[in-house]
């Protein structure tokens, strides 16, 4: 009856979308490399006694592991609550939190509700590379505005690109991945005001950054605005794939509807939980980041190297004469950074002081010969 | 600066798309009931030693939590395909799986690779509810043939239905949740014969039925066939959320357009792996269901209800004159069971021999009043 078994037939083969038809999966390269800056983790693995909390957590939650998990994750949104409200000092309660596995779960729930076929996003390019990609995973019309010269957001241009395009989501990021720029409270409350849609302010950096959160403007902006944030970054905890969101109740009703049910497993809840309850433990690294940048930042400088202002756990800096060839001579030096594609700049992640430390010395080899002198580049 | 704040202001404030407008929330009550037979989870918790295993292969991902999770999953994915190759008898490769958070991930990410704006999708109903959820999630036109007079599939019918509307996916749910019914390999030969798009073939509860798998159809459909799994069912892993789908290497690389990037934590990466290397312990308990299926059907039937054949961890039987009325009736005596929507009918997992026992006692009590005797029905 079977034929001769026939495995391997190929993409071309399947009936796939026509608008993912040659498109390339997302990712930046995994590479066994001494330092890795790439993908702006923390570098200070989870303590012993998280780990050990967290072994622990889930241990309690395996036990009943065949029954499903809470579907609306109460206890870990309230924990997530009270972390938001001492972090930010806005009163955040449960019913303002979602949660979901990474930030890109709730961006993409949160397209499903408002974005979609017929609808549009926008956002100021570069920024997360992943927006666009989310966009097209759910058929949302994409919107990219350029950024000003200098790569942080020309708040004139973008007030007249959301006059005229009108985009039904409105993406913000601040700190911006992977410029490092903020975002001052009044330009936001410039942008809110003029969006006639959602408007997400992607706070994925936030904790390293000394700028107020988009937070303290929920009251003001409850039927429009929403602040993700992510657990991947300050909390170390990438790893484990916690995201969430902060913004009125109803947009929480909302991201029910389009939220695959149980989402969320108990194991994700514990070991968030446990997470959450080392927070002051963990957010000490993130005051070494930021003192790290600011040594890093100016190591470079020192080097000649152009570096972006950033309140984030990187920098973008530059210029090279060719970005990508300057990307392979770091990580033929064994440092793995990260080539966002910005013609002559390259991205590193803050990583240890020793890490730091083997950056700032194969940026010095590579300043004579990769960087763009000022006077050639202008 | 601040106005009052104001706080919940309700979804219609929302710009919420207009395909979601007065919609609910999806979801089976989760109440807190001595007997809980209302979602086809195992009843049997994970043993002590398997929650030793977790916590334990846990802990030791805990420790780069920092690091974002292997992209790809190759190490679960291996061991599912091992998992799977044993279980069906038809050798699976790691290349030929794909693993997600819940199979309802799994479907998802299916219906972003190849349906969507402008594709259908087909499923004969009653089935799993999700299925037009779905659907709807990634606005793919959802195309719904009633099953027979006796809740199979009637193939000759299903045929018709699939030359007339060319559904881009077709669902194919054996056993079928809720009926219980199994598609024989001959029957899906023939309706995926004639299926012009991809066919996916949900087995959620395969380990529950001595029938053979859709899996020894993968070689003569590689460009058409899809079989999608749980551990939610038979390994007693509701809770931890891990879907998977085995297919050709093709349809793998389809679903990497489409998933969010780093989707499985390696926490859901490392207890799942855990819970498949005791997958024998784990699968003794489905024997048990299995038998304890036969059990409660005798017994049902004995009460003079019609019990529809099941080769699933549940039975569809009625006929009650009000099933909405039954279902409440069972939940006051503390038996929380399911009404899936089907007039006269309701849906019970098995459970413990306790749990089975006092389902039976119940069904005895209704018996004399609820139940719909034959001479009234016709």
């Amino acid at each position: 009856m079977n034929d001769t078994p026939r495995r391997g037939v190929g993409l071309d083969a399947l009936p796939l979308r026509e608008n993912l038809r040659g498109m390339s999966a997302y990712g930046a390269p995994q590479l066994e490399v001494p330092v890795q800056l790439n993908t702006n983790e923390n570098p200070h693995p989870p303590s012993a006694a998280l780990v050990a909390d967290i072994a622990e957590a889930v241990s309690g939650a395996a036990a009943d592991l065949n029954r499903y998990p809470d579907r609306d994750a109460v206890e870990l949104r309230t924990d997530l609550a009270a972390y938001l409200t001492g972090q930010t000092g806005v009163e955040v309660d449960v019913d303002m939190v979602w949660a979901a596995n990474g930030s890109n779960e709730i961006l993409q729930q949160l397209l499903q509700a408002f974005g979609g076929p017929g609808r549009s996003a926008m956002g100021f390019v570069p920024s997360y590379s992943m927006h666009p990609i989310l966009a097209a995973g759910t058929d949302t019309g994409w919107i990219p505005v350029d950024r000003g010269a200098d790569l942080s957001i020309d708040v004139e241009a973008a007030l007249a690109a959301i006059t005229a395009h009108r985009p039904d989501v409105l993406f913000l990021t601040t700190p911006n991945n992977p410029t490092g720029h903020v975002i001052e409270l009044d330009d936001l409350r410039r942008l809110i005001d003029a969006a006639p849609g959602i408007v997400v302010v992607d706070e994925a950096y936030a904790e390293f950054s000394p700028s107020p959160s988009a937070c303290t403007l929920l009251a003001e902006y409850p039927a429009t605005l929403v602040v993700s944030r992510t657990m991947s970054k300050a909390f170390a905890f990438a790893g484990g794939r916690l995201g969430y969101f902060a913004a009125d109740p109803a947009f929480v009703e909302a991201v029910l509807l389009v939220r695959l049910p149980y989402h969320l497993s108990v194991i994700a809840q514990a070991a968030a939980g446990a997470a959450l309850r080392h927070a002051d433990e963990t957010l000490a690294s993130v005051a070494l980041l930021a003192e790290e940048r600011k040594r890093v930042t100016a190591g470079l400088e020192a080097l000649g190297y152009d570096v972006l202002p950033s309140e984030a756990n990187f920098v973008l800096y530059g210029p090279f004469e060719d970005a990508r060839r300057a990307w392979r001579r770091y990580l033929d030096s064994g440092v793995l950074i990260r080539d966002v594609g910005i013609p002559g700049r390259l991205r590193a992640t803050i990583g240890l002081e020793s890490e730091n430390d083997r950056l700032l010395q194969v940026s010095a080899e590579l300043a004579g010969t990769e960087i763009t002198t000022t006077r050639e580049r202008r």
